[in-house]
């Protein structure tokens, strides 16, 4: 499904390739629920025009939810929400000196009129990213709502199963 | 389009009345982009039986998106996350002391599982839950995808068209 | 003691298993303080319904005080205040990427109305909830005000037995 | 009942009498439910030796819960737990510059070994110790913990009964 | 010297004509020093392309230093930066909430690669950003360089000339 | 006492003519305490020279302790610390945006090497700035010693006098 | 010189035992310049008689500089300062999960009345508060001035012998 | 070309040799470039006359352009700003607290009056400082303007090249 030779619903694009690290349990959190995905590491800052190719082919082929995740002057997912009217998910990654509290600013504070849904900053915020593409989705494709209902009701009966502590 | 009795595609919900002032910017939004909303003010820590309740019917009248707002220990839109399989947006909103950086980090960073899109601090964020709700719903209602780029495209002629400075 | 064979004084509830490690401390320092306890890891986002209907239950089986714990939006803590009238104290777990803050804020900032006592990040704010907790309870049990007492008493001794410093 | 001719069962200490504009909603919200209080300002750092002989009189003479607030460098409610054995609860007031930052984490962070339970910044940190110290008086007191669940029966009817929002 | 009829050496781009108020002092501190500005209200967000069809234009018409200048997640120093090999300054604007530590933190903190030069937040970094502006521009001529070099001795005089304090 | 013809124990030197709003309660205090102080607006940045050369003549004239204030980058305390080996005080300026915290962290995050005793941001520092230096020169000055136990005593009787609250 | 049975210039004074392991870098520092000193760990919260009893012996035994260091909610050297009469410098440890922030601001923002000379976070606040309390000491022994400047200038001199960088 | 033998166009100053380590990119990032460089550390406050006559010197023999880091009370960029009117770059290091916050506030918050360009901190901005350098060059020396396009051409070629992701 990571393949680009089908549709694919769901674009991640990174800011740096060695965001993928943290990113990929997005790409993995999407194929376990079934969604197809594509992703592109393109910086807004260093390859932008190639950056803006990219998203104005999104919606032709199909993609319904870009997730975009940036780290520091975290300003990819705002270049994104600046020129796709597809819904924005952001990703604040763990920055090396602030630990993601500049990405987190960079991605969340966004003016009136270029709306960005940002999630929690690293690894928690990828897979919800991923979970937040498909609860969109399923706003359109019954399947993916219900496997979305699913994975959270199995996820509901894992964590109340074994919740006794003991020392 | 505020009264229920017609389907409302959104619900606003909120943790207190005073939010009011800056989220009624979203409901002014979403009317002027045709979109029917309706708001409730339920307090997750002051009337979490009736939130629950109220959460539960939300899909069976056939919202598709909830936009919570909440300031300090702004649990509100991580409950409506917990308890919804609706994509939720949650909007911090400016607290007395902390500025609204409490609101935003209770809001932003949901643990892996439950997902919160987040928006910025205050009014801004306001404008942009409805945004990205339209935007979201755009994804199955085409007539909601045309006002939204009518309106983004719109923006942006209109910032364009003034932009030379003077003294 | 650890066991709920026995009517528990104490209620533990962790939002994730992976606090355990710190918050057993909380565990230990009540068992060593002679005081009965009961724990739950039960996420507010990810088992919402079973947390609800333990903290339902608390006051009939007779625990007199909740310490709650949660780390990033650390709802957990609020949730059980806001269900619950017995006394909850809170411990902010320290997160991955901001060390606590955000659990701290997300604990502390409680609207007016559903009081959560917040101790400090970490292993010394899960020592401190076992021993507020312990002060909470001898109000009423004069057994447990004496142990308190003597631990208290013991506690300044040692420190100030050996205290002079050298290089 | 402000007065000390009778039992006061909650003490309400403050590191200055410019605090008293906020905390008096402690009182207020005591006097409310019907317990009583006494209050006295006595900082930590301009009158220790008035405050070290106040909190130990304060078990003799039925006090029973201890809330302490102070801004700044806010070593008050530290002081009240190194030197009773009672449970306290720290209130950060917001300051000048930092709006509270710096209250709240010179009161929450104590060292294992002497806890106080934190509130919110400001007045609702105020409200909120007046109900956590009738919760922990309710454990004893069944008067007390009878007229604490009516309150907050009443509170979330009153939030609830007047929920719906509209522009 | 404001029009653009004449080759304009400085170019001041915003991200709001609301930043104006701030921002003319750029333009005004390059007036006193006899330094030829240009002026354009360019949202990164809401007028992308506009912004990088005037960035391309730039160098051709003779400007040889951008200043811009942003607020909340800001991202126009970083995009001029991404699109112009000019040297960029960037201003952090005091935002409504978090009074600029957001903007400083998305202008400051970019990737390896794509440098921009940050001054202070608000109006300080308005006028530092035309003075670095004039000092670049010294080392290719001479006439600007002798113009900062007297602004800088005057105003150093001005400073010590009157130094005394008395109550 | 405020003129310069009789020894001064004290230089108060200011990165800003308008910071003497706030730090005249430092010469204020002084007076009271009957220590004699001259003072300076002499910029760390842009009278660089004028204050190297005052700082040269200060051991000279008597001087004994520099009380030293700035805001934003504040670097003037650490520039007194840097060239003279007299015990210098600093006092952080609450500046615009970040409400001093950048004051305080460029004064008190001084290299190992030469020191900077800092005070708290705004008039509460300045106060103390004064107290401190008068701790200091109580040190060698018995009168000085004799006045500054007087004024704390007193402070401490006031402070303990009136501290009974009532609503 | 570390021992008690000559008199000692310098009392050093620990929140915890454990902050030895960087405050013996203020021994070392006060032994390597010749100057008497002796420690003591006594915790404000834990050992508060013990650290009273010993602050009011200090003056008498010839103590003249106090050095308290501690972390977290930080009050041993507010607490000397409020006992003592001598200068009280304070020395925030880095503190586990808020790396000392927390520590400096319950440190640096006494309120007006009680100063504390306050240097940086952890082994350069060590250093730096030796080196203050000798420059403070200067001004009443001639020997220690000298020694001070001697050292001073040394190490001016190394830092300037050896600067030419190269790869 | 890093020996001072010809010409260098950047001097690079640190506030410790400790520095280095991190800033050695800016130097080969300039020696990629063919930019000439000469480096001293020089701190501003231990080494504060040496640092004064070495910037005195710089016009003289031909520098363009300053780069100076520091890290904590980070003081150096400033006084390189306040006694040069070469155009300043600095760089915040990362500490060891407070991981570089406290550096950039201490470099970026500069008073009007005097300008320092701030870059990101640590080894981005080390290697962002060398690009603005080069970037200032380029408005007088064509030949490094050319080798800068041609870096940040390649840059992105490069990035674009290899942009698709894959698990």
């Amino acid at each position: 499904m990571t393949t680009d030779d089908k549709r694919s619903l769901v674009a991640i694009i990174l800011g740096s390739k060695s965001d993928w690290e943290v990113m990929r349990h997005t790409a993995l959190q999407l194929e376990q629920l079934g969604v197809t995905w594509e992703g592109r590491a393109l910086s807004a800052h260093r390859a932008t025009d190639a950056l803006l190719q990219y998203l104005e082919g999104l919606p032709g082929r199909g993609v319904e939810v870009i997730i975009a995740a940036a780290g520091g002057a975290a300003h990819l997912p705002g270049v994104c929400a600046a020129k796709s009217h597809l819904p924005v998910l952001g990703v604040p990654m763990e920055s090396a000196s602030l630990k993601g509290m500049d990405s987190l600013l960079s991605i969340v504070q966004m003016p009136a009129g270029v709306p960005v849904g940002t999630l929690a900053i690293g690894k928690a915020g990828a897979v919800n990213a991923a979970l937040l593409a498909v609860a969109i989705l399923g706003g359109k494709h019954p399947e993916h709502r219900r496997v979305y209902q699913d994975f959270r009701a199995k996820q509901t009966a894992k964590v109340t199963a074994d919740s006794v502590l003991s020392l």
